[in-house]
């Protein structure tokens, strides 16, 4: 039997009821295969600050980087967003990942068959579509200083943030590109605003010069606003791109939103060495939270993502996928992705059927 | 007879052609409705590098104060990519933008029932769509200092831009985005990156504060990621937006091409005084510039924003609407809107029929 050290991160929200789903599913699996998890539950976000006045107590950093892989769900809600900015759930997210140094974050933008009715572009627009973003995630204007709101000699407001990237940082996430693109189809597009910013001279041509060790990947580069036209023009014209972790935010949104079910989709942060983290692109849908209304299909997901890059166990991630999939045949929908014709289950049915399923 | 002063800037690719067709079309209806114009042509980008070395001659900007409007066409081309931040066609416009004060710009996107089917989006996602993004334009990342790249002390490279906003920027454009709301549906829509950057919080503070002098103007607020989410979902819960300089390129664009027809969509750039800059929303498409392939509707409706906005003449901008409609009416469509059973035209054979329709 091999084991592995699981950190749970249920945070916010919608975020314990799906991730009791992915647990159930991944304790099923677990035994089907042999492979046992020792799951350990730790605070973020809302849920901290309520518990200790913090949105990432010291405690869950050091449970995470004890662990093999960390499997998080949402954080975030109405109730935490008028706080000091230090106090709120999102600066919990950013110190996770700055703690854990997981500077690249891989978002996939895939369709399923059953489900391209949900988008609000065209079948044929959006069929077949499949693309991963790959964003910086502990660099860029998230993290650059200096920054805050300071007084001018005038005696105005000025507030200021720093969007820097160093040739290091732009490297370091250029080779995880390149090589998720040699991995898919070969194509990487790198997405800047070389045009008008310094900075993004800087990214534009640390990449073209990586592009020498990478002959297989067919290399472009697209302006931010271009990138975000053409997503929506013609998305399948991608297949991965890559980015800076502001531009990284908004277009893996974007992309996400095509496939018209956000529900669906696994995110994995990955660093250099330590655990990565495994989430749901969506949020914490504080609005639907505790009404076991939440599709859980995307944490399910994130697990299997973490079984197969984390774990390495790829039988066990097939196995996980290969019951979403069953599910979806079998006509369960929860309400984000309901159609006509289709069986609308909640979220723990919807549990029950991917538990069945497996 | 009322005389205006037009500065002209064609700018590159297929900027003349479109600008030849807009400029024909202005003399046609002001021979017929008693207005003269004194256009006067001028220097910028890719020309202007060509010709003087400088994107934006002194002399170019001289001519553009000395007007009562300006109509642009588009700048850059592949040509002029690889010189010097400072030589490039990008830093005349830019220098444009800063030069006349133009710090509020509004892109509108709506989408006319002839060319609903050019859309990637479905029929009844993007029917009826009709936003105008008001984008902060001489302030935040574009212009903040400092910017450059550095060596670090450890011998690496460091590329930085800086987004700033003072207090008195934001109410400037604020009141702006305001009042276009006030004249629209009443429903203005902030959007920012409050959750994380700091000038953003000063953003939504401000942008609050001033709500209270429009009790008539519905607020929002909503985070960029989310923006870009919600613009793909359901275009249509959009009324007005505002938003800085970098997040208003993006959103502007990816609003524009729900509509499926950029090539149809005019913006204005305007100050708190002088001359306003009226332009279309695409680019100077230098691969079939010279072909006489250009779509030069949005050109020509950019003329009749000027009309409306910048020269108090309603009716005449009335007029060259009233012929645009006439004429996708007829069938008349270039390559880029082009459909099956419509008539297509190249740009010049577009402008004929515009003035067969005055
Ligand atoms: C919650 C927020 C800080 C976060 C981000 O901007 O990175 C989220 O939008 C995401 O994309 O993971
Ligand atoms: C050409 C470029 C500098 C410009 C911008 O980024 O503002 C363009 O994309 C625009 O939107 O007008």
């Amino acid at each position: 039997t091999s084991t592995y050290r699981i950190t749970l991160l249920p945070g916010d929200g919608i975020g314990p009821e799906i991730m009791a789903v992915a647990v159930d599913v991944l304790k099923t699996v677990g035994g089907q295969m042999d492979l046992a998890f020792e799951f350990e539950e730790a605070l973020i976000g809302g849920a901290a600050i309520d518990a200790t006045g913090e949105p990432l107590p010291e405690e869950t950093l050091k449970t995470c980087k004890a662990s093999d892989a960390v499997l998080l769900a949402a954080i975030g809600g109405y109730k935490w967003d008028t706080l000091p900015r230090h106090q709120r759930p999102e600066t919990g997210l950013l110190g996770l990942r700055s703690g854990l140094e997981l500077f690249a974050n891989l978002r996939p933008a895939t369709i399923l068959p059953q489900l391209i009715d949900a988008s609000s572009l065209k079948r044929e627009v959006v069929e077949g579509v499949d693309i991963m973003v790959v964003r910086e995630l502990t660099g860029g204007i998230y993290f650059g200083s200096p920054k805050g709101v300071f007084e001018t000699e005038t005696g105005e407001k000025r507030g200021v943030n720093t969007m820097a990237y160093t040739d290091r940082e732009i490297d370091r996430i250029g080779k995880v590109a390149f090589e998720t693109a040699q991995k898919r189809k070969g194509q990487l597009c790198s997405v800047d605003k070389a045009n008008v910013l310094e900075v993004s001279q800087l990214w534009r041509d640390r990449i073209t010069a990586l592009s020498a060790d990478y002959p297989d990947v067919a290399l472009t580069h697209m302006y931010v606003d271009n990138a975000a036209m053409q997503l929506i023009r013609w998305p399948k014209q991608f297949d991965t791109i890559v980015t800076g972790n502001l531009f990284g935010d908004i277009l893996s949104d974007a992309a996400a939103m095509l496939t018209g079910s956000i529900g669906m989709l696994p995110s994995a942060s990955l660093g250099a060495s330590g655990p990565g983290v495994y989430e749901p692109v969506h949020g914490s849908a504080p609005d639907i939270a505790g009404q076991d209304k939440a599709n859980p299909l995307a944490q399910v997901l994130s697990a299997a993502m973490m079984l197969r890059y984390a774990l390495d166990q790829p039988a066990a991630a097939d196995r996980i996928e290969q019951a979403v999939t069953t599910v979806l045949d079998q006509g369960y929908r929860t309400g984000d992705i309901m159609s006509e014709t289709m069986t609308q289950v909640g979220c723990k049915a919807m549990g029950e059927a991917l538990l069945n399923a497996l």
